[in-house]
């Protein structure tokens, strides 16, 4: 049987099976493993991996770009659990016949990134590879004791919110693979780039007791919410026409003929936070953002209201 | 300029270049980053990348001993520091055309090696890749502060060390390759493919306050061991009569006319440990080992007595 039979969850459901977190630990299927220790901080880890030709391609890709997004991504998770990040470790897979330019841009890149949220790069491992590079970023933060937010604690009744704007990203990718001119919408491009991982809006919600369930939007809202429905054991409505949208998103899809909720909804790799929130204290949030729906009852499932359509996210396999 | 021109550890020269560690970190060039805490107990962290094509062949290895592999390669870096393992995170990147029976006995191997150690996987990614499979694992690890081994501690007339014997999963790996029959030399293709990380040696050399550089053996000895030179700023004499050479690999060599010391000092992957030790000390050591030489003055390079080669041990590009 292929691996693409079960998908991508169905694989992580097989690994999840296989292994039980210590206790009090929060082990596989949040954005962050979370590990106690006995002097008031929890240490938070994550890994994500990019692999040429899957998430990025060398001709569309600057080295610098990707090396700032190497680290973004991975710093996303941090802030999705309201973490603070201490370090990077980078894994780096490279064909021989690459440029040293190359490996200096990239290492460039990782470090304007890594400046930025204090976060410097502790260790890691080179290796060569037949053909494409891949990347694999870990990095490792803390969190107050206990106050990690996890994926599973959203409650009936709760706003559900996001950060920015949605589907930015998406658009960004489409533009360049050759579908528009970057230069007409460089917000788009910009955004796909170099998304700068919402570190500091994690901490001050992180701060926030009405703030439950949280994660960040990387594989589409249509996929993210749904990892919280699931955790959570609840149902969902969304207003689509509360989706926040780009002055820049809008005018792009206009100029292709595109609905604006495809890349919102289901593109990926917005690196926006996803958290649902007390309805009594969404008005005290520090944070900018967007209601765009709220939490229902379980077996309500996910409902999109104002669109007929269904918004899945991005699956890899 | 090609990335080749530098070399790997040119590569990382630059990279470390670019990166401070914060204080009391330590970074960049040793088994483990050691990130303290506040509680009486550092944390270790350390990832390696395993590259189809590169680490392995699929028609080689199979996916159980590839996937304890995979755990053993690096719970061997926290051995190297002398540490306790307490968790690791998976990246996979998988074609999706690989059958999910492959992804299920990978994974059964990565647990079977796990649950040796108490060592839970606790966080990852999954991914697809076009065509070639790329493993990336993560491992958390503790030290009581302060205790953990690093590679520059090595002192004028310290005993060089190792454990176990040396080659054996070098030419294990020539057998898997074509050259000789595994069932003639069932320790070195085993050795090869399901090594067994030194963690409880680790453990007890640390508690030894005559121990002080350690590393493990990854990359073979002649590479290994320059890497303590460099970092304790010494040199060393390394006695080639004393390597502790297996009776398989012996046999092996003489039967395929093979210098036992190739495998044994420029092979790699025998992640057995080497350290220093004060020499008053070594008689009273809890671990099986094998006194292979000593540290010299700086300046002094690295000698092999008894050979009129030089064994650079195993380079990625």
């Amino acid at each position: 049987m292929k691996l693409a039979t079960v998908g991508e969850f169905g694989l992580i459901d097989r690994i999840s099976a296989q292994f039980k977190a210590p206790e009090n630990v929060t082990g596989i299927g949040d954005d962050c493993a979370v590990i106690p220790q006995s002097c008031g901080l929890d240490t938070i880890v994550s890994t994500d991996m990019l692999v040429e030709g899957t998430h990025f391609l060398l001709e569309s890709t600057g080295p610098e770009d990707l090396g700032w997004k190497s680290v973004a991504v991975n710093l996303s998770d941090i802030a999705a659990m309201g973490g603070k990040p201490t370090g990077t470790l980078l894994s780096l897979a490279v064909p021989d016949s690459l440029s040293l330019e190359w490996a200096d841009l990239f290492i460039s890149g990782y470090r304007q990134l890594s400046d930025m949220f204090g976060c410097p790069l502790i260790g890691g491992d080179t290796t060569s590879a037949k053909d494409r590079i891949c990347i694999n970023v870990t990095v490792l933060g803390t969190v107050p004791s206990g106050e990690a937010r996890t994926r599973d604690s959203a409650k009936e009744g709760d706003l559900i919110c996001v950060t920015g704007c949605l589907g930015d990203s998406a658009a960004g990718l489409r533009i360049l693979l050759g579908n528009g001119q970057g230069n007409e919408y460089p917000q788009l491009v910009r955004h796909h780039l170099r998304p700068t991982p919402r570190i500091r809006e994690g901490l001050l919600l992180a701060r926030c007791p009405g703030v439950h369930a949280m994660m960040d939007i990387s594989d589409g809202l249509g996929s993210d919410l749904r990892h919280i429905l699931d955790a959570s054991g609840k149902g969902a409505v969304v207003d689509t026409a509360s989706v926040p949208l780009s002055a820049q998103l809008r005018q792009y899809c206009k100029a292709f003929g595109l609905d604006p909720l495809e890349p919102a909804l289901s593109g990926g790799e917005d690196y926006e936070l996803l958290f649902t929130v007390d309805k009594d204290q969404e008005r005290i949030l520090p944070v900018a953002h967007t209601v765009i729906g709220y939490i229902t009852e379980p077996g309500e499932g996910l409902v999109w209201k104002g669109s007929d359509k269904d918004f899945l996210g991005y699956r890899h396999f």
